[in-house]
């Protein structure tokens, strides 16, 4: 079990990033091996700090620049041809290392994996499998932004890794996929949703039909199957929402002193409450539908939230979703796609 | 000020409706009537109720059939031409009332206006504009579900119209227009929106740019552009969410007795949080674009939310909202289009 993380992705990198690097060192031996990707004299002095500079398990690969937030993918895909995560993606590729972590630019951890790790057969595009809270649990988002713009047979690819997912990887069985679109009844729905809804009512999987923006958050279905531009506006737009819950709700029990008063005696429930939002206990998402495995952390994430990102990566390779996903593919009997 | 209320729509019609008919005339004198549309014999038990049978100011007009929630919207308006949305329709297009009001089967309703009242010259496509609530105050959405595919004429419509209502309905000086996307750079969206942005950027609004799923709730801009398929996703999501923050709330303030007697102690703050996201406040979202008002509830609508929607048409009458539009419209300058 070797893994290599990008050192220089993500907000606070790479000081965040050799943190969480240097807590999974310790706390989960079963990684044989974590190849830090990056700036070598921008990392020095992190590994020193955290006393990890001649751990055995701990390699060092030398990437000289980083794609910006800014920049597009594509272009710096072309253009950097020696980013941290265009090298995280070529050591995936030559199987120097089973699992790659990134924080960074997401456009370019897709791109970089796509073009360089390539796809599994039969995956025309990968897609990024978000994981959300619902009022009954957690649900899944395919896609949750790899791809803006979709054909009705990458959603159905979309709906087979999901459903290898959250069968494999979280232990559900036979998980409901449902299909996100602005009515529950069949005839609703964008062209994208209508031409999918058939593809998906063919295929072997515990399709519930159409699901909507107010009942996937309670509970209706495992998966939730979406174009990424969707996916990310969902994603975000759940984000967002939260934190302006949280804001009323610091104006609201703080608008006189005896709500103050009930606050502060009930403050281990506002605890409770933010963590079930926890974007850094599930550490990163991954990009189902590369050959190998890429984890991709959120640009904000914390020590703890790489960390844990580098154990969804080494569980990712532990239950083996790839083959998983290869043998489902194959029993659904897709049509064919020209697209490439 | 004559208004035409849809007596049959909604999931507690007609009662509830005719209970807020009932109220919008005690409490809105400058209406000069109200019609009330809808199946005469199914009513008549709730007008005795409240006591409006006899009430000068009101009328009624019957409709024998309704469009129920699981209809497709265009064979119901081919096969239910006396229904109450349909009726109401025409009464809007004969100017027998100057807006309408229905808590129905929205597609229904977009399309009877559509197909029966027409749009205002200049524009394509109506569609609704929906007031969420943000963390700085709220912030509309146009389009919140007319229309499911969109070309990008229509998207330049809808932030035409959407400017007029945010400036002409709520009072915002030079609303802050944003496109919603999937990055906050120009570079980033789907075919759609990349297109869309050119034509944004050349019109006379105050065009913000992209924006974010999670930034419209971060009071980025006053309001977001999208199609109807979003656009309703992010209503509904909007709407999931805020149910399971409060269901997770009651969850985490009853798990033991010092959390509950604080919850008890500041029990108005759970209150005052409530009432951010109560959309009975609002009662109704216009629907922009129609040659007439529409006035467009939740399914849901309590009594109040109907009084409310009678409000929010009256209101639009007033100002005058649709020769705002005309000439925001014909000062834009738009290319033509040729879609129906």
């Amino acid at each position: 079990m070797k893994i290599a993380v990008d050192a220089m992705g993500g907000d606070y990198a790479p000081s965040i990033v050799v943190d969480g690097v240097a807590q999974a060192l310790v706390e989960f031996p079963e990684i044989e091996e974590i190849v830090l990707v990056g700036h070598l004299d921008k990392i020095a002095y992190y590994l020193e700090k955290n006393n990890i500079a001649n751990d055995p398990r701990l390699s060092l690969v030398h990437a000289n620049s980083v794609v910006e937030m800014k920049e597009s993918s594509t272009l710096a895909l072309r253009g950097k041809k020696d980013s941290s995560i265009t090298t995280c993606a070529k050591l995936l590729k030559e199987k120097r290392v089973s699992a790659i972590v990134s924080a960074g630019h997401t456009g370019a951890a897709v791109a970089s994996t796509k073009v360089i790790t390539r796809t599994l057969p039969g995956i025309n595009r990968p897609a990024i499998a978000a994981t959300l809270p619902g009022r009954e649990g957690y649900f899944i988002v395919v896609d949750a932004g790899a791809n803006t713009d979709c054909e009705p047979i990458n959603l159905a690819q979309f709906a087979i890794m999901g459903e290898a997912y959250a069968h494999y990887f979280f232990g559900i069985s036979n998980p409901r996929i449902g299909l996100l679109s602005v009515g529950g009844e069949d005839i609703k729905g964008n062209e994208l949703t209508k031409e999918t809804f058939k593809l998906l009512s063919d295929m072997p999987i515990n399709f519930v039909g159409n699901v909507e923006g107010d009942s996937i958050f309670e509970g209706i279905c495992d998966v939730v199957v979406c174009d990424g531009f969707m996916g990310n506006v969902v994603l975000k737009g759940t984000e967002g929402l939260a934190k302006a819950v949280l804001h009323w709700m610091k104006d609201v029990f703080t608008r006189n002193p005896v709500r103050k008063a009930g606050a502060m005696m009930a403050r281990n429930a506002f605890k409770d409450l933010k963590a079930i939002g926890d974007a850094d206990e599930f550490g990163g998402a991954p990009l189902l539908g590369i050959d190998g495995t890429c984890i991709i952390g959120h640009g904000g994430s914390s020590a703890k939230a790489v960390k844990n990102a580098i154990k969804v990566a080494a569980d990712f390779v532990k239950y083996r979703l790839n083959d998983r996903i290869i043998s489902r593919i194959q029993e659904a009997q897709l049509p064919e796609s020209e697209q490439e």
